[in-house]
Parts: C-alpha cells; structure tokens; sequence
C-alpha cells in the first residue's frame, strides 16, 4: 500500500478550500484535511454587501453550490473526500515535528494533527481604529458572516435611521450603497482627501460625485477620534475637526490587515508590509510550509515589488497553484498581481489595473505620460453609457503601467482589455489598432479603449498638449488667465456649463470667428467641449491659425469633478 | 504661400469620413474632398438592424454626432473642413495625370478633379444568388440606408406577415432579429449545414436553438433556388430540396463582396480574395493611392495569410492609419486583423476572435487542442448568466489561437479578454493566473475566462481527458456502447436530462456506488454533469478506482447542442 500524504489545510474561506480541492484533484490518495475557525466554510464574503444591501434574499446563496447544496463538512466528504472541520482554531505549529495543534472552539477539546505539507490560508484581519468606543454595541466590521448577519438584520428590521461607514475604500464603499439601498441615511467617513485610493483624485473625485448624487454624505479629509456612546450603545462618532455625528451605527471598513499570528509564532517569515513571504511557489521559508490568499505578500508583476493585495481572486489562483505544490511538488508558479480592482458604486462602477499616477509617482517611476478620456461605451441610439479612463505609460517606451477607468458604462470590459494588456506587457503603440469584438450592441467602433490609447497616441507625438482638469483648476485658483474655449453649441452650453470664465465659440463656427480669440498669439488658450473631442479639433484650428500656446482640457466636461455654474 | 496638398477620398461611409478627418488633423492646410455615391454621410450602418428592430425610432440618430448635429456636408465644411460632395459617383481614376472623374447623380454634371493622394473606401456590395427572381418587390438586402429606411416602413405598417432571411451570417441573424422584433413570422433560410460560420458548428448549433426558441425558424443545408412572385411582388421562394415556403419580403445577406470595380478599372492590383491589396501603410500598387475598409484585403494577424475582414471597427482603424499616412508620408501602420467579431441575437450574444476549429484544420494547423467550457459569467447571487467557450490552442507551444463564446452571458467581455490575450501573444499558461477586475456584480472569483484556461491546461497536461459534444454524439450513433454518468443529483436530474442512456450517480454517492460501475475496468467512461465540474472529479475519482479509460464531456448539459429527453 502506498502512503498517504498527510496535507493539512488551515483557513476554511476562499484560499483553503481551493488548495483542498485542486490538491485532492492531483492525489487521489492523501489524507487532506481543512480546519476552519469559523462555523461556516467557503462563504462568498465578497457576496456580503450585496446579501446586506437586498440584490438577495437568501442567505444560502453565500454558503452554497451553483446547484443548491450547502458547502458543509458532509458536503466536503462526499463531494470532495476532504476532511472539513469547523470551529476548529489552529494554536500553533510545530514545524520541527511536522505537526499543528488545534481547539475544537464548541467542544473545547484539543488535539495534534502531523501534516507532510501545511497550507497556511489564514486571511486577513480588520483594521480597528486605536480610539476610545470601538466595543459599543453598533460598531462593527463587514467581514464575517457573523457581520453580514447582524448588518442584514439591521436592514430588516429598519430600526436603525443614521449610520456612518469609517473608510471609503472598496468595501467601505460597497457599505455605503448597502446601507443606503437599506433606507438608512449613511456618511462616509474618511481620513484621506479621497475615496477609493486605487484611483487617482479625479477620478476618486467623480465617484464621490455620484455617492452625494444618490443622497449618501461623504466626508473626507476628517478621521474620527472617539466613538461615543449612551449605556454601552453607539449614539454617535466625533471627528478629528471636533464635529460630532449622530449615528446608531458604525461600520468600520479602513483596511486589513494580513492575519500572520499563526505563521509568525511557528517563526516563518514575514516580509516588510506585514504578510507572509512566500515565493512563486507559494512557498514560506519553510520549505513543507505554503501560504495563500489575504495573508501573505505578493510579488507587483509592473513594479516587482512585494505588495498586499487581498483579493478574492488572487485568494482562489493561489489556492489552486499551493494545491497542486504541496500534492505534487513545486510545478506550479504565481506570477503575481497587477492589482485589478474594481467595486460597484450605485449605478457607476470604478476599477483599476496596474500603476496609478499617484502610485506612480510614489515609486519614482521618473517619466511617465497620462490622459483621460471620457467617452461611451456604446453608440447613443444602443443608449451608451459613459466612461471615464485616465491611462498611464511610460513616455519613452510607450508601455501602459497602468488604467483606471469609472462611470455608468461597461467598466468591467475596459479594465480586463487594459489588464490583459498590461500582461501582455504591450505599449501605447501596440494597442492602437486592436481588434475587439465591435457590434452597436457592445461597443462604439472604436471602443473606448482604442480611443483612450489613441488620444495618448496625439499627446505623446505631441499633436494634444493636454491639461487634466486638476492642472486647469490649479492654474484658475493660482489666478492665471487663460483663454479658455468652450467649443459646444448653445444649446448644450445653456443646458450645463462650467461658468470658469470661459468663452463659447461652437466648433462649427470657429474658422469663422477666430477674430474672437486673444490677439496675442503667445497667450495660453485652453479648449474643451462635453468630451473634448470638439475641443482637440479646435485646438488643431487655432494652432494651424497662428496661436502658440493651444491646449486641451482632457475629458471635457465630463471629467469636471467641481462644481459647475450649471 | 505653402502648396496645399490635394486629397480625394472616394467613399463616405465609414472608413472614408474617418481617413478625410485624420487627415485634416494632420494637414490643417490639405484640400480634402469626400466624394460620396449615397445622398447620406457617415452612416452608423452597423446600427441598421437596431432601427428596423425598434431599439430607437429616431432615424436621424444614425446619422448624427452624438450632440445631434446632422453629419452632412455643411457640417463636414465647418466643423472639419472638409468638402463633402454627396450623390456624386466617381467613375474612373486617372492615375497618370492624378485625377478622378466623377458626375453628380441629381444634376448629371461630370467633372475631372486632380488629387495628389487618393483614398479609396468605396466599401462592399451585397452578394445576390444568380437565381431568378431578385428583382421582385419585396426581395431586398440590409445594407443601404434606403434598405434600412424600406425595411423599417415594413415594420411601422404592420402588413407584412411572412418573411425569409436568406444567409444565416451576423448580418442574416441581426435582421432575423429585427424583423422578429416586428412582429413578422420569419424563417432563417442557410445553405451550409450552420448559422454564423464564424463558430465552430456545436455552438452556433446552441445559437440555433436559441433562435428557434423565439419562435423563428431556421432552415440549414439548404439554398433557395428561385424567388417566386405574382404580378411582380414576391410570393414565397423555392428552396434546393424543392420546398416552396410563402413570404412576402425576402432580405439577402449571404455576404458582401468588395466593390473594386474602380479600384481595378485603375489597373490597381486585386489580392487573391477579391480585395484591393495593401501594404501595411493600406497602400495599394499606386504610391499615391491608399484603400481602406470592405473594399480592401487585410493580413490575418495570426496566419500571416490575407483575409476579407468587412468589420466597421477595422473599416474606423484603417481610415485612421491612411489618412495619417495620405497627410503627412507613411508613418502609421495598420497591423492587420484577427478577426474578432460579435453579434447580438436575442438574449444572447455569440462572439469570436482568432482562428475556431474549422478554420485551423482547413489552414492545415497540425496539432491544436480545443476545449470547452460552460459556466456562468457572475455569481447566482448576482443572477449570473451562462456563456459557453470554445478555446483553440496550439498543443505544443500552448499558444492561444482562437475563442468563440455564446450564451446569455457577457459574451462581449470573454471575447475582449481572448483579444487581447491573442494580440500580446500570450499561451494558456500565461493566462492561467490572469489578474482580471473581481467583485460579484461583474464575474466570478476565477473568471470564465481563467476557468476556461484552468480546463485547457487540464487537458493539455493529461489531467482530463475530454470529449466534445459531437465527439460523445458520433459514439452513440455509431452504436459504441460507452457507460455515461449524470454526476447530478436526483433533483437536478427529474427537471432536465440528456436521456441517452445515462447512469446517474451524483459525485456525493459515487465514492460509495463504485460498484455500479462497470466490473470492465477498461470500459470508455464518459462522465458529464450541468456544465461538467462535478464530471471531470467524478473522472478522478473513477481513475484512481482503477478505470482505466475515463473521459469528461466538456461543458456538461449546457454545450448539448442536440434534443435532451427532458
């Protein structure tokens, strides 16, 4: 008889199980157990806002199978030949005998389990604030089943009237649209001048348009030093500016952190932003030790540096390649992230792909080129909806670092083309004549991402000297006077305009009225229109016409995060 | 003063427009001259089979900016400054002393006009079967704005009752739709055995059936012989099997061919396809004369080989490229295609990029490896629809070939994705661990995409042995006697089931019901479930039982083309 390989799984959400199962689907024959703390398994914890905010009832859609059957440890056996064990803490490993010890949290009794090979899947942990009220009753997280039990009940019982979200990241955010779809008036809370800071601010600053478009408030630049409290219930939150906010509940979303208690007291490595060290293997320093998911560091395929990047899907492909390590050898390699995001925010969506501008910037990369572009995804008559898109390359080899795109319209396509892209380690140049699938249905015929890369392709050859709106803003607040052109037609103008100063030459009418432009032919002139597709072309017009110092406003309007004169 | 360039673009449509604007943003100073046959400019042709099917019923949307300004020739002259001459047919082209000749169809007015560089873009013409009986009323084609202009009247009158399509292709489909849409009892009619060849035939077999689910009829291996007619009008048509079916309107759309009667009456040289040919700058034999869109062949990106690829979206593309190069030199280079397209037919969508099965074995690809998987595109939680992939690879290199996708799904997205992964080159293994934007409102944790790859590289590495639908199809006809296990459960099995002599053993049993397997250990298996996940670990766990020739139906019930007894 052969041996069997003794595989121990800990963690029992998204990582773990996927090492399970992919392990059990290379060695039929090996003892593989999972020892899960929490009372559930394999729960669909990126589902919670959604099962919070009622896109669903059913609380059994988070724990089971496409078809229905609940994903419990009977399920495991039969399903799977995998030893699933619930409420079961792993206190520590003995990595000198090969072997952990774990609590049976119901039963209390404990025990020692020998593994030739250990799948540490631990996750990670909610940030907590450092302040005064975090145990008041109505401060919680979203993070556990238990949390997303409590915030839908919440929902059902339409008690609660105020509440506040501390954070506006990715799941904070998501928060704020659940509770509010809850009827509950909700203020997001946070630190930073921005929400979601996997977008650079004027994007950030576009998405927090339409969060007070839908009635949710939102407060930035302002943390909360105290949760205060009546009888050991939260009655409201004091901010750092000394203004307090009533509220009966409070959700705390600023981050997570990697959970390496387990892994840093049997004395594996823990890497400099906190996670586990692991190789492309997914390999600890202990060679029979792998670890996956929230936990651990991974390797930035753009910057090569280690980053967290507690996804979900990152979580399930680390989970398959440690699985088929630990059940066959190492054969399988992680890549890395390019840090894909993306988050649902009401009717718009907001994703990321690769380096930001800001992250950019951090990093020292020295020259790197951006643009935004804002147009539909769609043809008008298919009811296009619009995107906004700022890219960034780097200028002199013209290879995209990265993209952030949000709006009403197809986000989730445009980020994947630009994340393919990006793996496909593919410039500017490269992707100017892709060819996607284009029907009036899906697309415009040049989609959005052709033209965004199109658009980078004028202002690199230096045909577009773009300005972003943020550059715009600055040079009116530092009391520069540009000329600045508002190409669009009356009737649009009348409907919404921005009210900066601007005069209003319909492109149509320009090479008619260009006695109307500033004499000196050395004076800045800044054009625009809805989109600034008008407003390049009238550029074009005035260059060729004797003006010297022509620039566009990229994105037009529609990328305009103030506020406007109409 | 500076000479002014003189630049002629004959053609309107799409590519031409798009070349003259380029070209003007290159060239301030360039006399440019859009000469077009049609009294219309700019059409949105790709959105004729939406307006005749009632998505809008402003018909002046496909023929407008998206601000609402009529893209007629005053707007050309003041918003591009472009001349654009409408009803005015270029009849020959002069090569020698640089000129065309052309005659205005309203007034008969003939004249010569010199250019220094020329852009043809005078498109396709619709394929008619030289069978008696086109020239009667009611039989027509969709490719003219006065065939969308008819066919919407035909919808808005409500008189007509019966029609046939003739051509099951995208644009045959589209107008399946469409005239479905309005009411009318309408038959698809295909003279090769399947719709939309762009697919391999058991997917568009699944588009088949979802056509025939909307209460339209499809006709396959079998052409029409004759339009039959009384007093002028249609009555019906005759069909090669000698079927004669009533119908009063007959639209024709079994292709296009490109329209080079000027092209090759210049002497301009003809690829072997029927298109003008082009170098990379979508130059042609004359220096001096460019061609772009339907009319011309383009390089297929992956076989090397020329293509007619009749795509707007390339049509957009290459009118970009010449007009750079017409304006200002060849500096722009148009890469070729790989013939990524899409089409929307009812609630689904069914979409390709690359080389399907068919079209490799035909271009004598030695070894490939497809695969197919079903899955949905998000979680049930977040009504996730179903889409249906085939991936074709290259077995030895694992290089990525081709996809085609349909289903109810995001069609559009997994088509971009396979794209994008083609076009940077990318093999299965690349993609393997692709980081793609995740959150539940827009896929799945491992994507259909990744999970379509996870499958391929299972079979590439011997983990999974798969046979297609029609592989598993073929054995029962030929009367081989294969044991085949439903892995379902009971439930899942009263409500749908394939009925070809399946044993059923749901996955949790069979562990504990091997001995209800053949006592034969060498006994071809064939395991499937829904969409063949709980198939292929129901194959592992007969293989390591000891049976010894154990395939998988890939993509389970869902990719079953064929009637299901239930």
């Amino acid at each position: 008889m052969t041996y069997r390989k003794k595989l121990i799984v800990v963690g029992g959400s998204a990582a773990g199980p996927k090492a399970a199962a992919k392990a059990r689907r290379i060695d039929y024959h090996a003892d593989i157990v999972i020892l899960q703390k929490d009372p559930d398994l394999s729960m669909a914890s990126c589902g919670y806002p959604y099962y919070v905010g009622g896109y669903f009832d059913d609380r059994n859609m988070l724990l089971c199978t496409p078809t229905g059957v609940t994903r419990d440890p009977l399920f495991y056996l039969n399903a799977k030949g995998i030893e699933a064990r619930t409420s079961t803490e792993v206190t520590a490993i003995d990595r000198k005998n090969k072997s952990v010890s774990c609590t049976n949290l119901v039963t209390g009794k404990t025990e020692t389990l020998a593994y030739d090979r250990l799948v540490i899947a631990t996750g990670s942990v909610p940030k907590m604030p450092p302040i005064p009220g975090t145990n008041l009753d109505g401060v919680t997280t979203l993070q556990s089943m238990r949390d997303a039990d409590f915030l839908r009940r919440v929902r059902d019982e339409g008690k609660i009237k105020k509440a506040v979200v501390i954070g506006g990241g990715l799941i904070g955010i998501e928060t704020c649209e659940a509770l509010q779809l809850a009827g509950i008036d909700i203020t997001v809370i946070e630190l930073l001048p921005q929400l979601l800071t996997f977008l650079d601010w004027e994007l950030a600053k576009l998405v927090e348009n339409h969060v007070r478009s839908k009635s949710a408030n939102v407060i930035t630049d302002n943390g909360i030093v105290e949760f205060l409290g009546k009888d050991g219930k939260l009655t409201g939150v004091k901010l750092q500016n000394g203004a307090e906010l009533e509220c009966e509940l409070a959700v705390v979303a600023i981050g997570v952190v990697p959970n390496v208690r387990l892994a840093k007291g049997a004395g594996l490595k823990i890497g400099e932003r906190g996670g586990i060290e692991v190789n492309e293997y997914m390999q600890t320093s202990d060679e029979n030790i792998y670890a996956v998911g929230d936990c651990v560091e991974s390797l930035n395929r753009i910057t090569g540096k280690k980053v967290l990047a507690p996804y979900g899907d990152l979580a399930n492909l680390q989970g398959r390649v440690a699985g088929e390590n630990a059940a066959a050898g190492n054969s399988a390699v992680f890549p890395g992230t390019i840090q894909t995001g993306i988050c649902k925010v009401f009717d718009f969506a907001a994703g990321s792909t690769g380096l930001s501008e800001t992250v950019a910037n951090k990093l020292d990369y020295r020259d790197i080129i951006t643009v935004i572009n804002a147009s539909p995804d769609k043809p008008g008559f298919m009811e296009g909806k619009l995107l906004v898109t700022k890219l960034v390359a780097d200028r002199k080899s013209g290879k995209v670092l990265g993209a952030q795109c949000v709006g009403p319209g197809n986000v989730s396509k445009q980020i994947a083309q630009w994340a393919m892209a990006i793996q496909g380690n593919l410039s500017v140049e490269d992707v100017i004549n892709a060819d996607l699938p284009y029907a009036p249905p899906f697309s415009l015929a040049i989609d959005h991402f052709i033209a965004t890369a199109h658009i980078m392709q004028n202002k690199m050859k230096g045909r577009m000297k773009g300005l972003s709106v943020v550059q715009v803003k600055k040079k009116l607040e530092n009391r520069e006077t540009p000329f600045i052109l508002d190409t669009r037609g009356p009737d649009e103008y009348e409907e919404m305009r921005l009210g900066i100063g601007e005069a209003l030459i319909p492109l149509g009418a320009l090479r008619k009225r260009l006695n109307e432009l500033p004499e000196d032919k050395e004076r800045e002139i800044i054009c625009f229109c809805k989109i600034s597709l008008r407003g390049y072309e009238a550029a074009l017009v005035l260059e060729a016409n004797g003006w010297k110092n022509v620039k566009v406003m990229e994105g037009g309007i529609m990328a305009w995060p103030y506020p406007r004169e109409k």
